[in-house]
This record gives C-alpha cells, structure tokens and sequence, in this order.
C-alpha cells in the first residue's frame, strides 16, 4: 500500500492518503521548528530517527495494551498509521518541572513533581497553543467530560510504561506531549508522534543541565550536538526494544 | 480608630494597620496600572469613586449574607477592613467574553457564555498573573481543594447577586476579580475591592462596542473619558444603593 495524495502538511510530518481510506501515511521530516514556528531549522537525518524512536515506542505501549493509531514503520521515513480525527488538544504529561511550567508558575527548573502532571493545551498555533482549564476545554466543545477523563487516564498509563522504558534506557522521562484521535467506530487511539521532537528527556547518568539533555531543547536553546542526542535515544531505545543491551 | 503605619502599598491602594491589629484601612489612591503596570496613569479622583463604589458593593453582599472584610467607609479614599493574610489567587468569573479569553481562546468578543466561568490566576506580579489549572493551583499549593470549592461557591454567589444589582444599574456585569483572604479565625472573607478597576461593565443601552465601555478598559485602550465612566458607574450605583431611581 502506497502514499495516494498529500492529506496536509504539518511542521515535522506530512500525511499521504492511500487506497484504504483507514489509513494513512505519516512521513518524517528533517524540519526542526521551536516557538510556534517562529524559529526554524533542519535536524540532519531527524525524520528517520524519530520515525523508528516513535515506531519502538508505539509497539511497546501497543504490547502493554494501549491502543495507537500505529500500524507498521514503512521504511526510514515513513509510518503506516490508523486514520483518526484529532482532538486538537496537546496532552502533556510532567514528571519534572521544566518549560513553561516553570516559567508560568516559577517551580524551580528540575524540580521532581509530587505527582504527574497532565495539562491541556489548546491545539492552536494561530493562538500559540495556550494552556487550557477542564472549563475552557468544555467550552470550547473541544471534547465531552467522558473523552477528557478517558484521555487524562490513558495519559498516565501511557507515563506510567513510558517512564519505565525510558527508565531501563537511562533516560529520565522530564515531560511529553501526546495527541488524541477517535476512529472511524469512535475508538479513541494514542496518535500522532512520541520523539525527541516531543519529549523532554534527560540521560540519567548526567547532571550537568546542559549536557544531559538528549531532545529538541538542544535546538530550542542551542546547546549544539543536536543529531547526536536523537541518535544516543534511538541507540538506546533499539537496544531496549531489542532486548539486548 | 486612625490608620497607624503603612503596612504595605500596591498598584491602587495603600494599607495601613490601626490600634486593631485585626482591622486595617485601605486607602484607596488615584494611581492607574494597566498590563502588569507597565501602562501607567493617573484617573482623577479614582480613589474615592472606587472606595465608594467597593463600598457600596460590599454593603450589598453582605445584606445577601456574603462574608467580606468590609467594615464601614471612613471618608472618600479609606475604607475600614477586617484584616485577612490574602490567598494569592486573582478569581475571575465571567459572564461574557472578553480581555485574554478571547486572546487565548478566539472566542469573539462579547460571546454571552453559556454558564459563567471562573477561573484562577495566579496573584504574582513578577509572574504576570499567569492562568492557573486546578492542579497548578494545588502543586503550588496555594490554597487546598475545600478552599478552592468554597471560593468557588462564593464567587458565584457573588456573580448572581452583583449581576442582579448591575442589571437594575443598567449595566451589564462581563466579568470581574475578586480576592478573598483568611481572617485570625481562618474564616474565607471576600476582600480587595470591587470597582470599574476590577469588573468589565458596560452600558447596557449602548452597543457601540467603545462606547458602552464604563470600566478601566477606557484607560487600558485609550478611550478617553476613563474619569467620566467611572463616575456615571458610581451615580448609577448610589442611586440604586439608596434605593431611589
Ligand atoms: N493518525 C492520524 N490521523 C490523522 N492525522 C494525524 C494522525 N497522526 C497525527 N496526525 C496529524 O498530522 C498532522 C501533521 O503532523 P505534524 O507535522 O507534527 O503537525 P503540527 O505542525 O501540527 O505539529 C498534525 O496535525 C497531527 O495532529
Ligand atoms: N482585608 C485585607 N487585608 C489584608 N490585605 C488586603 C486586604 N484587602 C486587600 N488586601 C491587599 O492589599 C494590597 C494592596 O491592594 P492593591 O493596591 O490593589 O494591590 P495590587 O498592586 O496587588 O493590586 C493587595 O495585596 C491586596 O491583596
Ligand atoms: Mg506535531
Ligand atoms: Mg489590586
């Protein structure tokens, strides 16, 4: 089954139709872009590497029972994926104070939360994908009370087995953004990307604040050695995924 | 009972302590700040028109039964309080949208909402008042979740009853700040002020979208006018306090 039509294009993928109407295409891109787009570069073989880190990823939560829109990794680029509609929210998940968090509420960069955190994002980059209240979300009828208390749940599952992946690859789970799509039946399905793209992560073996970290803040901040901290993650998760280390 | 030392003096209102340590006197100042003060003017005779209308206001709630730290007006600019330690939490409650809800949601100026909203900010300058979800508000640990359900009970119950009043002003209530503190007993008292400094109040027989405009969004956007606003607020105010018009 091969890519028909472009569907859109989107900062880090674009999505292909093809012959089967429940599914799509997603190809990685090498674009990087930070701040709402305002900042923009290439990440030199990015798309491969988050296309397999975010393939692993998904047969490792798929194998603990979560359902994603993952059906196989193609080739380098390119990922076979259940066709959903998305709930434009941004799901993110924080273990560990850092980004806006911090910023918005001065918590202390690295600062261990007492519990996960999940937080709604608005899905808006016209509007810079600003946080949202459960009031805010309900009135802007961006998913019923159900979807909501159905995804914050599947949200923390989805931590709970990630954190412990990432913890057997050496790496601290800091935060993460998940996407939400329903089905052609409803069936509400983990979508979209799980990368370095997306991921705050930190090599546990590190404490230097700027060494440690092995995700998109390398280019967000320039703390240069971008390619080399996505493929230090995939080097590691492949390990991991394989069983061997 | 005389104001004694200045205990501390904010953006509109300087505090002082009396021979009470359980009462203060706010006095209310001519000073106008707008965006995290980096607008800044002076309204004449702002002072006495908010300490009256607050006034006023607080006389209101309390006859519906509403727990305030109001204790009487002493003269035009001072108001004698029950002395609370402030939560720092800015409530806001909204009937129709406008100010950063519209900004952050897109939802168009003016959209009567379907239930009134009320919303958390955080009361900290240096952080910009950020919005707040329910779980910052408890990671942060700025009030507990019975305090957080109290207050919002009671704001609205404050909504139901100023929109009641503002609706016989002929004005119409968009929305509003409240601040509520714990007094030595630990009682939750509705505190601050309440005036076109802190409400969205519009002039229900106008349309005109500058025009209708009596609050401190005249000062904010350049309107012109800002002092005659507020003081046709307060006319309208007295009028119906006094039971007259
Ligand atoms: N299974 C799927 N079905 C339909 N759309 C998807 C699926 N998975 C992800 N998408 C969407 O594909 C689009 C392209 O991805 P991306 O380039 O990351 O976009 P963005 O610029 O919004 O971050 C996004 O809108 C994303 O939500
Ligand atoms: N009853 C009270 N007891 C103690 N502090 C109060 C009381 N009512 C209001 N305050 C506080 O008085 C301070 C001065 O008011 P204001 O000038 O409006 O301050 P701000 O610049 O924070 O808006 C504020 O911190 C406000 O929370
Ligand atoms: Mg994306
Ligand atoms: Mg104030």
């Amino acid at each position: 089954m091969s890519a028909l039509s472009q569907l859109y294009e989107g900062k880090a993928k674009i999505i292909y139709t093809t012959e089967d109407p429940e599914v799509l295409i997603a190809h990685f891109k090498d674009d990087a872009t930070a701040f709402n787009a305002q900042k923009r570069g290439t990440i030199q073989g990015k798309g491969q590497m988050n296309c397999t880190i975010s393939s692993r990823l998904f047969e490792q939560l798929e194998a603990q029972g979560i359902q994603t829109h993952y059906l196989e990794q193609l080739n380098g680029n390119d990922m076979r994926v259940k066709a959903v509609k998305i709930i434009p929210l941004e799901v993110v998940i924080r273990n560990i104070a850092a980004g806006s968090l911090c910023q918005q509420t001065g918590i202390p960069l690295g600062q261990i939360l007492p519990k996960p955190l999940v937080e709604f994002h608005y899905k808006n980059d016209a509007l810079g994908d600003p946080l949202l209240t459960r009031d805010r979300t309900l009135l802007l009828e961006l998913a019923t009370p159900e979807q909501l208390d159905q995804i914050q749940q599947v949200a923390l599952e989805v931590n709970q087995h990630l954190q412990a992946f990432f913890t057997r690859c050496g790496i601290t789970l800091v935060d993460f953004k998940l996407e939400f799509g329903l089905d052609s039946a409803q069936t509400l399905l983990l979508a979209d990307e799980i990368s370095p793209d997306t991921c705050r992560l930190w090599n546990a073996a590190e404490t230097d604040p700027n060494l440690r970290v092995m995700d998109k803040d390398r280019f967000r901040r320039d703390l240069g050695n971008v390619e080399a901290g996505y493929q230090q993650v995939l080097e590691r998760i492949l390990n991991q995924a394989s069983g061997r280390n």
